[in-house]
């Protein structure tokens, strides 16, 4: 009988859990997945998550060997193994031992980040970005996240939470943030980012536009796209004002790291050319001259549905190389 | 008789080029500096470092052995051992293979970086960086530069030239910087542009001030420091004003690679508290809630007078470790 690799890869949203078996091939063998109940402690969860696991050991083939389980969650501590104050978990409150958690039930290496770094290896293993040295992955869903990659290594700094671009300051009076600061980039570059400034392009202007119909509260980025896509001015205008910001600030991230390519991955994402085509426009305009022509802005090639259990697993896969 | 290992660090300034003898524990036994001549070619310039390399072994002990040579150089590429149209040697055109030309004279390793890399390198051997894993060195001289270490290593990049924090973006459409662009961090965060800062707030402020007697050529960041000693208004301004561009920025640094420390070198940072002090307030005020009170700001502690040939001396130790 053959004996298979695999390891079990974990994301833990705000509002969902998915789980799933993957190989080192990226091939996901088995998944499930569970609601996230907010105000369940840590402990809870994670005991339906190994219950889960259990379960779906059931589904596997035989002669599989588990070597590892890599989690992707909100707020996480990679060289802790902790997850600190998740605005998105209330039950969790102060710092949560999550891979002492998970161990208790397995004893195998268990590895813990955020989901943006997850994401980020996830294209180093199985993505785009195979081969690449440098590369950066943002996410751009409710907020903008990030995982930067240095020498073929995920960068987690001295504290092990390196990489949250979506809080680098756009306009320092500018636009309030859940995180307390103002103008940060992710209330400009994100899912509800760009439904901001389509609600300030409303108030500038005096063109016509189907999103006059739509309360700030329904607008939904989906919605935009749909707009733009039909040629509404607003939203083609929300595009290139989002873009130019992203586009701003990923030529301050190149000043840092120089990356040779910038991967988009999420909600936004999703629109595709609307949104790659000015972030690829503004970010060659803002670039210091020896960074010109040196990056590339692509859509991630990781599959959506899988791509958060295939970010968790392919960092503890990364680990154990 | 004893073999000591040695490395030759040289700097190339636009005005001065300074030659080390350096050894491992960054004790310089000779050193020389011969003025830079802007429209000489770089084969000139190598020529003539040469003929000064081989004068100097003369002053040296017995039994010394030469390991490799580091070479500091604005607008280098480490990659490649090249230089790229340094603005302030203009007798450099186009790409300049400096390894390659000092290969010519010497069988020996060779390493090539600009000047704010080297001097990170340095602080990581030689200064107060030793045993740090994570941090950015800033160099605040005529313009700003930067050498970002993480995980034990600098930062190069896809294209060889990472760490361009003077060029990161404070105001789209703010001053014009050198480089082509507007805005640029280093026309408000350097010697020049502490300056610059105090023709603004000299515009803009009706306080008397010593500083209105000096025109906007002959004023420099000394009289700044100096006048701010003294209890000047306007020069307390254009340190908090500069403190708080910087500190804001460092906090977009922090968010990239998450650093324990960030030194401050060079010209501006030579008026020490006055800098330091709202840098760091600044900072705090800043940065992403995850970060606050894991950053350090501080002095870098290397021997300004030896700290070039230090930085290009310490880069090829580093290589040859």
């Amino acid at each position: 009988m053959d004996t298979r690799h695999v390891v079990i890869g974990i994301d833990i949203g705000g509002t969902t859990t998915a789980i799933g078996f993957v190989d080192r091939e990226g091939v996901v063998l088995a998944k499930a997945t569970l609601p996230t109940q907010g105000f369940e402690p840590a402990e809870a969860l994670v005991l339906r998550v190994c219950d889960a696991v259990f379960q779906l050991q059931q589904d596997l083939p035989q002669g599989f060997r588990l070597q590892g389980i890599g989690i992707g969650v909100p707020n996480a501590n990679h060289a802790k193994g902790t997850v600190e104050n998740p605005v998105n978990l209330p039950g969790w409150s102060g710092s949560s031992d999550l891979t002492g958690l998970v161990r208790r039930h397995f004893e195998l290496p268990v590895a813990v980040t955020n989901d943006a770094n997850a994401a980020a290896v996830g294209e180093l293993l199985f993505g785009g970005a195979r081969g690449l040295r440098d590369f950066i992955v943002i996410t751009l869903g409710t907020g903008l996240g990030s995982g930067i990659v240095v020498n073929g290594e995920l960068v987690y700094g001295a504290d092990g939470s390196a990489g949250e671009l979506g809080h680098t300051v756009v306009d320092p009076d500018g636009r309030q943030c859940g995180c307390g600061k103002l103008g940060c980039l992710e209330t400009y570059a994100s899912a509800s980012g760009i439904c901001r400034t389509v609600g300030a392009l409303l108030a500038e202007r005096r063109d016509p536009s189907p999103l006059r119909e739509v309360s700030a509260a329904a607008l939904s980025s989906k919605q935009v796209s749909e707009a733009a896509l039909a040629g509404d001015r607003i939203a083609l205008a929300a595009f290139d004002r989002t873009g130019r910001i992203l586009g701003m600030k990923l030529a301050d991230a190149v000043a840092h790291t120089s990356p040779s390519a910038i991967f988009l991955f999420g909600g936004l994402a999703n629109a595709g050319e609307l949104i790659l085509a000015p972030t690829r426009r503004y970010l060659e305009h803002f670039l210091f001259h020896a960074y010109r022509g040196t990056v590339q802005v692509l859509p991630s090639s990781i599959d959506q549905g899988s791509a958060a259990v295939l970010g968790a697993a392919a960092l503890i896969w990364n680990e154990l190389d």
